[in-house]
């Protein structure tokens, strides 16, 4: 069996497609920060049409964590405004399924979950603009060293949509101070994709008490003097709030392995012609 | 009584609270093109909660057009993320009430209407855009003449959502061909409202026979040589949609007589703080 840094190597050379079923067939489990490039990637909310109004309308009024760039139609597992063949049964590498707002385990595959009454969401995820970041000369830890961005509950209030509000998830990365201006100049455009960040410097301020050790994903690289914390709004967010309900069944993406899609990051808008 | 020039000269002086208190008392029944200068004005549709999900899904697929910007609880009648006293029943200067897929008629109060079961949605609109274009020195026709854009049922195809389908509503304004460039740019940075034109030239291009007798607003203005027709996509859209649609009872603005709000034009979000 191939080992996972050999396969992920494999999938750096792969296009959106091939690598869609790649991840189809199981043979690709792994976070998909760096893949793709170019290519729109997402989290992922999985839900009863019960609850799908008031998590459209929670995603509307919290656009910074819940930038929705795509939703199938209900009982309909594919993605048919994203790509040509993108099934949420199958095209995400690991999958969180709650229940009673639990995390009850991860899978590779939900085939056997899906129903008719199902309704997925895709909302935008900070690849598209640490690729952008990079393309700038920027360097970003956890795709250098192929980890899992670090990401935290902060204590930052989501509008409430019905059962959804609970606190805001923010991932971080590390910068030089000099060059804060120049990271929010290049993120702002992505609004699809968290925009500026919501928080600069002490992660006190935002309630994170320990910047070590993160809510999901992987530990953050020593920090330096001249460095400083940035924070985004994080897709995770939904599945925060979700925990804080008594929503009876939800999948996500597990943090870090998202649905790659086939809209172009640069693209006026998320919707395939 | 004051006639109409005067009222939207006095209008023209109010900031966003008091403008809205003078249409909810029916003083002010006009259109609201040049008001509230700063302040984010939107489209207005209402609908019944069993629609509310179709709807709010089909704007995520037709962004261009229905930039959706808020959405109310279901039987609440404030936009609450929009503004903190925005109420849907008589905050708008005139509204289209439709019945089986039909004008029935406008009103400026829709008070005796509002029941719990709806659900009032908020969707960006062209005088964000063109506020922009005048700061940089454009004439836009139809505000220096207190008219009413002229709006055109377009080819250009919507995705579908449930029962709403039927094809992209475009507003014109003309431009000289030398500009169209910088108009394109200016434009495109507003993603809540329409952003980039959707086409430039030939009318007959996206299906308008007759550019002189547009489906809503004014007739425009005579056309030089070195001018263009710009289109953009239009929050109108929706109610091309319902017309096509067998919806039994919807509320909208009508066009040019917008819902004014406490957001900035240039806020991150259109989410109040």
């Amino acid at each position: 069996m191939q080992n996972y840094q050999d396969i992920y190597s494999e999938a750096q050379k792969l296009d959106n497609n091939q690598l869609r079923t790649l991840i189809r067939s199981e043979k690709f489990r792994g976070q998909t920060s760096g893949l793709a490039k170019n290519f729109l990637q997402t989290n992922l909310i999985i839900l009863d049409k019960t609850h799908a109004l008031d998590f459209m309308i929670f995603c509307q009024r919290n656009p910074k964590s819940c930038p929705l760039v795509g939703v199938t139609n209900v009982g309909d597992p594919f993605f048919k405004t994203l790509g040509n063949d993108i099934d949420v049964r199958s095209d995400v590498p690991s999958y969180n399924i709650y229940i009673n707002g639990k995390l009850l385990k991860r899978t590779n595959n939900i085939s056997n979950l899906w129903n008719e009454n199902l309704v997925a969401f895709a909302i935008g995820c900070s690849f598209t603009f640490e690729h952008s970041l990079i393309q700038h000369g920027f360097k970003i830890d956890h795709i250098e060293n192929n980890k899992i961005v670090p990401m935290y509950r902060s204590n930052i209030k989501n509008k409430i949509s019905g059962q959804f509000k609970n606190t805001m998830v923010v991932s971080m990365r590390i910068f030089k101070k000099s060059q804060v201006n120049e990271v929010i100049s290049i993120c702002q455009s992505f609004h699809w994709a968290h925009g500026k960040p919501v928080h600069v410097g002490d992660p006190k301020g935002i309630g994170i008490n320990d910047i070590n050790n993160p809510d999901w994903g992987d530990k953050p690289r020593k920090m330096f003097e001249d460095e400083v914390n940035v924070f985004w709004a994080c897709g995770v967010t939904p599945q925060n709030a979700i925990l804080n309900s008594d929503i009876a069944f939800c999948v996500s993406h597990t943090p870090g392995h998202m649905l790659i899609t086939d809209i172009k990051e640069d693209a006026e808008t998320p919707i395939l012609k």
